[in-house]
C-alpha cells in the first residue's frame, strides 16, 4: 500500500512573505478600481473594498467617496440622498456631509444654529478615474501615491480603446492574482475552453522569470506540445481540427500565432508575454493588444475581478474593429468562458498548507515582489509619519 | 482636506448606562406581548421572547406558556399535542406536562406507574390577555408584577377599541424603542411618507421634556417650519398641496392640527404629544385616539414590533368609524409604509460606537429612565429573594 | 403553583460513556456505508463521512476513495477527471494521482521528469462493496478490520434479495443510532404512521435487554394494550378498525402477527425484535425479512441513513414477491412515512442535558456496548501501533 514512501511535506505555510501572508483584506497605500465610472451618479452606490465600505457618488462631475457609515447612530450614509449641492444626508435624521472633506456641514434635524457642526468627520477616500473606472486609494490617512505610477507604464501616454468586465467573485483576491500570473494552470485547465477551440496549448513549458523594474514577466523558453509520462502514457492538447503549433517559441501572444505586432506594443519590448505587479495588476501581452486583470480585494473572502481588453490601434477604423471584435467574441469566449474556468479554480483553492511544483516559480515570484514592494511602502509611509506628523519634542 | 479640524470623538459607549447596556436581549422582570389571543388556541405556538423559546397553548378558554424543551432529550414541546386535558404531550414519548405547574404528570411509553411522573418539571410563564394579545411575564422565578401597573394608566378603566399589527422585525429591541421616542428622524425620515403626503412637517424642533412618574414626556417647545442653513442653503417640509403649519404648538399630535381633543385623552393631561416607559412602551397622543408601540425582545438581533391604535369614541357608531377608518387608511398608511421606513433604520442602525447630538435628549432621557427603573426592579428582585427564600441560617 | 415540589434533575451528561461522548463525528476504525455502488462510477463522486471530505470513483470494476483535496492548493480532486487509467487528476494544474495508493504519479504541467513525482501522496481509504452499497474504512492508517465481521452475520453466508434508501439527515449520527433502538419512542410517535394503519400498537411495555456477542437484543416482556392514567385518564392505540392484539408476547416482528417465520431468520435463534450493535447498526427481525439501519456519520451534526429491507426467502418467485411488495408498499410506508416521522425527531433532539427514564435502559445498555467495544478497539490499536511502529529503541 505504498508505506514505504518517505513522503516529506515540506514547508506548507506562507511565513516566507510575512506582508503578504497578513494582507488578507489586501495592501494598504494603493490604488483599486471599485466601479465603472458610468456606475457613479448622483445615486449614492455602496461598495466594499479591503473590508472597508465605502460609499460612492458624483457631484458636479466629480465622483467622491465616503466611509458608508453615519457616525451618529451608525447608518449607512449610501441609503441616504442628496439635500444641498456638494453634500449628502443620512437618511435617518439628515445629518450632511461635505462630500470633499466628510466633515458634518449640517444637521437638518436640528437646525441651522446646531453646535455639533464641524465637530464631526467621517473617512473620505482619495478619487480617480482611469480607464472608465473609478479609483479609490485605500490607506490610513495619509497623502496618496501618485496613480499613475501604479498603472500600466504603456497606458500613460497611449491613445487606446478598451472593453472589460467587472465581476464580483469569490475566493481570496491573492488566489485570483495567483492563478492569473500562475504558469501552470493555463494549458491544462483551459485546454476545454471555447477560447481555445482552435488553438494549440502546450502540455508543460519551461518558463523564466525576469523582473524588470516593479513588473515580474514570465519568459518562455521551450514548449512541449506532447508528452510522455512514464508508467502512464501519451498526452498532449493537439488534436486534428486545432492549428499547428508554431516552430519557435515567442513571448508576445501564447498561441504560438506570429503576426504583425501593435507599434506600441513593439515599443515597449516586454521581455514576456506574461506580467505581474502590485497591488495586483496583470498584464497578458497579445500582438494586437493587450490583456490587463485588476484584483480588487472585498473582504477575506471576494474580491473584485476587473478584466481589461486594450487596444492601441487606433483611427476610426480600428476602434471598430476592435469594438466590433471585443463585443463579438472577446467579452464572451475570453473574458467570458475562459475566465470563468479560472474563477472556478480561485473558489475552489483553499492554501495554506499548499505543496508548490516547479511551474510555481512563477508565483513563488510574485510573492517575492508583493513582498519587497510591500515592505518599501511600509518603510515610505512609517518614515512619512516621522517626517509630517507625531508629538515628537526633542528633534 | 481638513486636515486642521480637531476632532473630538467623545464618549461613545453606553457605559453611563450599565443595565441598559446589557439588556441585550431584554430587561427581565417586565410583562411582554408575544401574540394576538386569536392565535393561541388548541395548537402549541412556538414564540421566542428574551432569547427564551416558549410554547404558547390554549386549554378551557386559558392560555398557557411552557418552556419549549422537554426535559427527557430536548424536543420541542410545541411539536406535540394534546392528549388529555390541562396537559401537553412530547410528540417523542408521550411525556405529559400539566400545563398550569409544568410537571410531568403522565408518561405514556412507560405506564400509569411510571415512576418519573411529579419528578421533572419544565419552567411555566406567567400568562395575561391584555389587548387582545397574550403577555408572558420573563423573570426568574419570582413572583410576576402587576400587568396592569405596567400597561398604559388610560387603558385601566377606559372603555376603548383597538387595531393593531404584530411584527416580527429585525434589530435589536433597543433600537426600536430608542427610534419610537427619538425626537429628531420623525420630520425628516417620514417626510417622504404617505402618511405624511398632505400634512406639513417642521425641519426641527426644541423639545423639553418632562418625566411625570414612570413616564418621560417629550414636550413640544417651538417648531420651525423652515429653515436657511449657513453655506449651504434654505430647507423646509413645506409643500403648495400641504396643509398650512399651525400658528401655535401643541402638545396633542404633531400634525398641527387644532381638533377636538376626545375627553378621555384630554382628562390625562398627558404634557407632552409622545412618551416612553419601561420596559419599552411608546404612547403617541393624537385628539381622537392614541398610538402605543410595545418592542418586544426576541433576542439579540430581533423584535417583536407590536403597534395598536386605541379610540376611546365609544359608542356603536365611534367604533364603527374607527374600524372603518382604521382598515381603510391607519392600517396601511401609519402602521404600513410610516412604520416600514422606522423598521428600516431599525434593522439598519449600529450603535455604539454613536455620536449623539442635541435633539438626542429624548433619546438619553430614555435610557436614564430605563436605567433607573431596571435597577429599582432589580433591587426588588435581590430583596425579595432575601425574604422569600435562602438557606440562611442566622436570620 | 409546585413551587413545594423538590426536583432533582440527576445526571444529565455523558460522562459515564466517555468514548461515546467524543464520538462526536463517529468512531474511527469501523466500516461506513456511503453511496449506492450504482452511484460510484467513472466521474468522481465527492462525500463526506465523519467529517473527512472523500472523492469516490470506480475504475476497472474496482471503487476507489481518495481525500477529496489536491495538496498542491487545496482543490477538490473531485472537480477533476481521469487523464489515465487507474489515476485521477486534480482540474487545476493536472496533478496527477495513482488510485490505489494515493501516491502523485504524474503532473501533466511539469513534463514526463517532474521531479515532485512520487513526493506528494493524498490518503486513500479502504473500500469495500457490500449490499449494494460502497462501504469505507476511516481510520487513522492500521490496516483495516474485516467488513464482513462488522457486517450482521446471517448475511454472510446466505442468499438474500434486497431494497432499501440512503437519505442524508439532519441531526446527529448518535441521536439516529439511539432513536433507532429506542424502546419507548415507536408506538407513541408512530401511532398515526400509514404503516401502522391497521396494525395494533401496545402503549407500554416491559422490555429486557440481552446482551449477545456483539450485540444488545431488547427482549419484549409483556406488552399493555391500554392503560389509566391516575388523575388523567384511559389512554390506547386499540381502534376498531385496527387488528386486535394477540395473546402472547412474540420477540420476532412486533405487530402481534404470528406468522409462519422464514427458516434463515428462525436458524439465527434471535433473542429479541430489535437489536444493534457498532458503529451503529440496527437489526429489527420481521417472521419474513429483516430490517436494517446504518447510521454514517457525515459531521456533527449529519448522518447518513441507511434503511435496508432483506428477504431470504429465495427462488425467482420469493424475490419477485419481495420486489413487488417491496416497491409497491415498503419503501412509501415504512422506509417512507413512517421512517420520516423519526427523521424529524432525530432532527428535534437536542441533548445533552437529558433526563432519561425506565424504557431508556435500551438507550442504556445501547451506549454501553459502544462504550465497550470502542475501548476495545482503540485497545486494539494502541496495541498496533505498539508492535509494527514507533522509534522505540531499548524494547
Amino acid at each position: 500500500m505504498g508505506t514505504r514512501l518517505r513522503i516529506h511535506p515540506g514547508r506548507q505555510d506562507w511565513k516566507t512573505w510575512p506582508h503578504y501572508d497578513a494582507a488578507v483584506t489586501g495592501f494598504r497605500g494603493w490604488w483599486y478600481p471599485v466601479a465603472w465610472s458610468s456606475q457613479v451618479n448622483g445615486r449614492p452606490k455602496a461598495v466594499t473594498v479591503c473590508d472597508e465600505r465605502v460609499m460612492l457618488i458624483r457631484d458636479g462631475g466629480t465622483a467622491y467617496a465616503l466611509n458608508d457609515r453615519c457616525p451618529h447612530r451608525g447608518v449607512p450614509l449610501s441609503l441616504g440622498d442628496q439635500q444641498f449641492p456638494g453634500t449628502i444626508s443620512c437618511p435617518y435624521h439628515g445629518w450632511t456631509y461635505g462630500l470633499a472633506d466628510g466633515v458634518l456641514a449640517a444637521v437638518i434635524t436640528d437646525g441651522p444654529d446646531s453646535p455639533i457642526c464641524g465637530k464631526v468627520r467621517v473617512k473620505t477616500y482619495p478619487v480617480a478615474e482611469r480607464l472608465g473606472m473609478v479609483w479609490l486609494y485605500v490607506g490610513d490617512g495619509e497623502a496618496p501615491s501618485e496613480i499613475d505610477e501604479q498603472l500600466p507604464e504603456e497606458l500613460a501616454g497611449s491613445r487606446f480603446v478598451l472593453g472589460g468586465r467587472i465581476q464580483p467573485r469569490t475566493g481570496n483576491w491573492r488566489f485570483a492574482c495567483e492563478n492569473g500570473f500562475d504558469e501552470g494552470h493555463a494549458k491544462y485547465l483551459h485546454r476545454t475552453s471555447l477560447w481555445r477551440m482552435f488553438k494549440p496549448m502546450p502540455v508543460w513549458n519551461e518558463t523564466g522569470l525576469v523582473r524588470r523594474g516593479r513588473w515580474v514577466y514570465r519568459v518562455q523558453k521551450t514548449q512541449h506540445w506532447d508528452a510522455d509520462f512514464p508508467g502512464l502514457g501519451r498526452w498532449t492538447n493537439l488534436r486534428w481540427w486545432r492549428m499547428r503549433p508554431p516552430r519557435t517559441t515567442s513571448n508576445i501572444g501564447n498561441t504560438g500565432a506570429h503576426r504583425q505586432v501593435d507599434p506600441v506594443i513593439a515599443a515597449q519590448k516586454f521581455p514576456g508575454f506574461a506580467s505581474v505587479t502590485m497591488p495586483g495588476i496583470l498584464r497578458i501581452v497579445y500582438p494586437n493588444f493587450i490583456h490587463y486583470e485588476f484584483y480588487a480585494p472585498v473582504d477575506a473572502d471576494r474580491h473584485l475581478y476587473v478584466g481589461v481588453m486594450v487596444s492601441f490601434t487606433g483611427g476610426v477604423g480600428g476602434d471598430l474593429a476592435f469594438a466590433v471584435k471585443y463585443l463579438a467574441a472577446t467579452r464572451w469566449l475570453f473574458h467570458g468562458s475562459f475566465s470563468h474556468q479560472d474563477a472556478w479554480m480561485v473558489e475552489a483553492t483553499d492554501a495554506p498548507p499548499e505543496r508548490l511544483y516547479r511551474p510555481d516559480s512563477s508565483l513563488i515570484a510574485w510573492r517575492h515582489l508583493a513582498e519587497e514592494l510591500a515592505r518599501e511602502r511600509a518603510g515610505d509611509k512609517d518614515g512619512g509619519v516621522d517626517r509630517d506628523g507625531g508629538d515628537g519634542g526633542g528633534r
